[in-house]
């Protein structure tokens, strides 16, 4: 197989992880004989620094080219202060909406050797195995922005076509999974959470296979941490996903192995880990790397359709933690932790 | 003292718990020798089953002669599919506008007798002591709602003035605890979270003993969860505060015992306990009064000013607990497990 990637390391710890992801990616493809290559542009942070744009037009145009995206991170302390336009999340913002990437897709799994780093007694966090499907290009972050001296306001609004194809992803991938699917709004306050229920409820028929919840936000805000192991798949619009997604990330202790993909419906897709830039740990090697090699492996899965490659990376990531080798982050033992160099050099060997 | 309070009931088990905390509010009146006039009228489903109405005029003529107003809870399946003037919380909303309750007060603090409950590991949950101030008038639940067969809309929508009030608020409310403010917002993406930044900038030079943090609101999500003992007063809009208060009444395992207040910076206020009505154990004289007590508790600090009764009810409920007095919900031992009435004696007894 022959596949182009775009790479875009971005800042802070981003792109420390993301050569160990390629490295990673570079030795799956030799040794089942796929040919990945790379180019390399830039996005965020770097990108304004160099071009005075959190996303050049030469970034776009490579992705454009290309079958997948793998992302470090973007943002620091160096541009919070910048106007809206020229702050590296709006790199972000962009690039997803530019590639129309509606859905992002966030599994949250225990890993039982982790489950020590979690703030969840471990029988509530055990066997968590859920995946937040978050609508990514609609909503109050891309509705209609206003502001006087005196007033401000966001628009949330979505049509009926943008809630059908989130939701429909939502249930396909319900059906690869426990065939259990939560969708979550505010149906008695807000009246896109009653659209957004109507949608559910006439394409819960498309799925007989799936059994089907509505949840208001407030309330699944609670149980993800009373109740994790209660959720398979859990839907909902871009800013209560946003929040949801991140709170679930916390739940297994190990919010520095998540990855994440934003994704479309056909094979492209954008794929980063879920921690942010670090810019405090940044450049000294010693970063988590687990999350973005995970990301290749959503990569391989969703957009090359290689279930073995992605399983086989799945496997290496666990066996490593289970061996008992940890980055600074995870490692109880501060004096044995390993650089992100050295934990890659295991998951390789693996 | 002489004092006029509205009480009302609600649904499921609203009226066994309002019923309970009436009597501890009885005992203390004696006790200091106050003078606590109740009157009692409908709200929610119970309103709506009687006079086809969430919030009968009655009510608000009521509630408009007293000094205080004392809720159970309102809700249920049975009014779970009426159109939305017709539903249980519309009642809520109105009651909040109707008396510009602005600021919606919820504590969340460790009792230790209790922490086995909570999904969290003790050494997280340990200590917690924080306050969530939300923005309770304004925001996207109640600005303009559009909807068609194809789209549907709400705004979010924010005066600086709303923002300073509420801003203003969290400030003082600092001020008495630790000194540590905590303001919530999603400024990276939102125009109304910008806006609600740059208000608490200009305010903190008017409270120069208070630290100010700005966070965005998927970091809180996360940091509620592992270092909740972090913060003291959050301030946030109405529907960030809505989520991270409901998230943070899970820390503790105390969600069953938690209180809130409804106020509008004068001695006006609307007490609740924050559970909901709990329909499925509803009338089987089972429900847990602990949160509509100590509602009544800040009912009297923040609405009579009588500190020394309100902390002489916090430390009846803490004493019934530390004896090892647990209703059902919360009891180990379910055999064992007091009644909604023999739990609230042992408070008064205290
Ligand atoms: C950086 C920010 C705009 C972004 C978002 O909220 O979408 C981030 O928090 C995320 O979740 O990917
Ligand atoms: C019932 C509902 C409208 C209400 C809200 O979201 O404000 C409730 O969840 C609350 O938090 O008091």
């Amino acid at each position: 197989m022959e596949k182009k990637i775009t790479v875009l390391p971005g800042d802070g710890i981003g792109p420390e992880v993301v050569a160990a992801a390629v490295r990673v990616l570079q030795a799956i493809g030799k040794r089942y004989k796929h040919d990945f290559q790379l180019a390399y542009a830039s996005i965020g942070g770097s990108a304004i620094d160099q071009f005075n744009t959190p996303l050049p037009e030469d970034t776009i145009e490579l992705c454009k080219q290309s079958d997948a995206i793998l992302l470090g991170a973007v943002g620091g302390p160096k541009w919070d202060n910048n106007p809206p336009e020229l702050r590296p999340e709006k790199g972000l913002l962009q690039i997803r909406k530019t590639f129309d990437l509606f859905a992002n897709l966030r599994p949250v799994k225990a890993f039982p050797s982790l489950l020590d780093s979690s703030p969840l007694k471990r029988e509530v966090a055990d066997n968590v195995d859920l995946l937040i499907v978050r609508e990514l290009t609609g909503g109050i972050y891309f509705g209609e922005k206003k502001r006087t001296e005196s007033e401000a306001s966001d628009l949330s609004i979505y049509t009926r076509k943008e809630i059908e194809r989130i939701v429909d992803n939502a249930f396909e991938l319900a059906k690869l999974r426990r065939g259990k699917l939560c969708s979550v709004d505010k149906a008695n306050v807000l009246e896109t959470s009653r659209l957004w229920r109507e949608v559910v409820e006439e394409k819960k028929h498309q799925y007989p296979e799936v059994e089907v919840e509505h949840n208001l936000v407030d309330s699944v805000a609670m149980k993800l941490i009373t109740n994790p192991s209660h959720y398979d798949v859990v839907v909902t619009d871009n800013m209560f996903g946003d929040i949801l997604s991140d709170e679930a990330s916390v739940i297994t202790g190990s919010l520095g192995v998540l990855p994440s993909a934003s994704i479309r419906g056909d094979s492209f897709g954008l794929y980063e880990p879920v921690h942010g830039s670090a810019p405090e740990i940044a450049g000294l090697g010693i970063a988590n790397p687990a999350a973005a090699i995970l990301s290749v492996a959503m990569m391989l899965q969703y957009s090359f359709g290689l279930k073995e490659e992605a399983a086989e990376i799945e496997r290496a990531v666990n066996a490593v933690f289970e061996d008992g080798y940890f980055t600074m982050d995870l490692a109880k033992d501060k004096e044995h932790a390993l650089t992100t160099d050295e934990w890659t050099d295991k998951v390789i060997a693996e």
